[in-house]
């Protein structure tokens, strides 16, 4: 069976050494030293904090941008990878209130967020984990988790600052971004 | 703050008095004489089976459809609407993978799904629970529970009807309908 339940849990322990933590909006995650990915429910009783997502269906790509994602993206794991960023964000009650095409009209047609993220593309590998769902009370509404090679550090602040200024941000609101070095 | 978690828990106690218990396809749930309806995670646990379900946003209407789906719908819990039925679906892995713009064209181009549901507002009431990213061992991964007065239980028939001869419901690999009366 397929993994899809991950937890990243912030602490004093874990793979993941953190090089920078920066709250962009809403309330700030607590600093913590390190970061641990865990599968399931397995996180330690220690951590700081524990943030829990879950891989799911696309919400909104089509068929033809789900076939470009594929034909240029590669994995997690790669071992030049050693550069990582964990961004949790929510989104506000508006953004959920809106219908699939509103929302999809946003994402896509006025914000391009598929085709931003193409263009950093197979240099930054990606997972995108829901959270809204897993429960009513989940301080994030999704947990990206990024894992690229040190020299790709300066085009990945690039692609964050580029889906920052799209109006599709304007729904964020509350974000924390967490710059990891695996180590 | 809205509820959005729900557990509806079949054993021997609950509001609603079981009529019949139906296996479509898949594996049945245990027969059980009454269902209750629960908020957050507040069942009983002396229930034979608990099936839990988060409201969320929607997957696929658009701001038309929305418009005319709110303009028509009653709420749950009328006086009247004494009849009710529960009916968790899981859809295949098939399903899962297909991207947005096909799983909406099937849904609505092909099988009109709003459109029959339109058909029988505002005599039925709906409201649908996700349960697939609850966690990774959901049973089901929709609940969808209706209310009706006892008078439009043939009509809800022959919604049901119609929802399962559609291009849709191929995709449902395990469905059980739960009939129900108040008291």
């Amino acid at each position: 069976m397929t993994q899809r339940l991950f937890g990243f849990a912030g602490g004093e322990e874990g793979t993941w050494e953190v090089i920078s933590m920066k709250s962009l909006i809403g309330i700030p995650l607590p600093s913590v030293r390190r970061v641990e990915m865990v599968t399931g429910d397995n996180a330690s009783p220690d951590a700081t904090w524990l943030l829990r997502g879950i891989t799911s269906n696309e919400r909104y790509v089509t068929r033809d941008e789900k076939t470009q994602l594929l034909a240029a993206q590669r994995g997690l794991a790669r071992p030049e990878a050693t550069h990582a960023a964990l961004i949790p964000i929510r989104k506000n009650p508006a953004w959920w209130a809106l219908p699939q095409d509103e929302r999809r009209a946003i994402m896509e047609e006025r914000s391009h967020h598929t085709r931003i993220g193409l263009n950093y593309l197979p240099a930054v590998a990606r997972r995108l984990h829901h959270c809204r769902d897993l429960g009513p009370n989940e301080p994030f509404d999704f947990l990206t988790w990024f894992e690229f090679a040190p020299e790709y550090a300066v085009a990945f602040d690039r692609l964050l600052d580029e889906l920052r200024a799209t109006d599709e941000w304007h729904f964020v609101d509350r974000e924390t971004e967490v710059r990891l070095r695996r180590g």
